[in-house]
């Protein structure tokens, strides 16, 4: 994974030796590993933000990378796995969180600020949100749709829907319910 | 639920009380028990294919339901995973499996010829193919929204995405590139 740090990436080779620790345990693992003992070397990328050692980060620096298209999401760890399903050819913005009223996250809490900064200088025509599905995802993407509408820029949501390979007996009542609701024609 | 034919809920009521048995297994147990034990008693619907003690099924007979939509499954159970949800008020059609060259399955042998015909007498406007997520599910969508496209019929595909209540780091890369090709504008 030329994505990750080098320090990042041999703790997760090292991580994924254990008995138990899987790919994605090893990546949690090694992640909040790397920022407590790598704190001097990877910090966050100034423009999206997410955790890098270079500035900016390779992919923000990757002229390759469609800069029209921002996918908005959480945390840092969400980009590697958005870059893993390898469709995807945009820039991103890490968040840093969802609204969370209860916990005491207001939206200026987050990084909306620096996006609605990005608006003015980059060449943005969507924002993809791809926060998580359940309740504060989705009023963190109501919120956000809303306040960019406002900027004049297309936003989108990431389709919920039931998960490939999968039938319709192990989905659940909600998820159904938002697969109908989202059909497409074909 | 008023759904089921009333010797299944029995046996499902029975089933569900056993230990390690938890709704969806029981479900499926009892549908499974139900069609061999109840055999004389229970039928397919000539209209829909469900299984039901009355002819036609509880749901075709049902004024209240839209007739204008048909909602595409392959076998009866998904008929009860969507009602669940409770978000569907239109018709059902079960296809009686999918298309699967390797295991003898061709069009031929799905109830594709009774949906044509009620193309022919039902006001249906929109199909809704509900299948499941995996390469024969979706080969199975793809030949069914050609086939129904030729009779004016507008075809829907329920949506494949991340499951509600989920964060990006449980979904598989499949699964993260149609949700992210499946997104809509908010």
């Amino acid at each position: 994974m030329a994505l990750l740090p080098e320090p990042i990436n041999e703790l997760l080779a090292a991580l994924n030796k254990l008995p138990g620790i899987g790919p994605r345990s090893a990546e949690r693992l090694a992640l909040a590993q790397a920022i407590v003992q790598a704190r001097e070397r990877i910090r966050s990328c100034p423009v999206c933000g997410a955790l890098t050692e270079q500035t900016p980060c390779a992919i923000c620096a990757d002229p390759r990378r469609d800069e029209s298209l921002v996918c908005v999401v959480e945390r840092p760890v969400d980009i590697l796995s958005i870059e893993k399903a390898a469709s995807f050819r945009g820039k991103f913005h890490v968040l840093g969180g969802r609204i969370s009223p209860l916990n005491g996250v207001e939206p200026e809490d987050l990084r909306i600020a620096e996006l609605e900064t990005r608006l003015g200088c980059e060449p943005i025509k969507e924002i993809i949100l791809a926060l998580a599905t359940d309740v504060e995802g989705d009023a963190t993407s109501f919120y956000l749709a809303k306040r960019l509408a406002a900027k004049g820029v297309k936003v989108t949501r990431i389709a919920h829907g039931l998960p490939a390979g999968s039938g319709l007996e192990f989905a659940d009542e909600l998820t159904l319910s938002r697969a109908l609701e989202g059909r497409r024609e074909l």
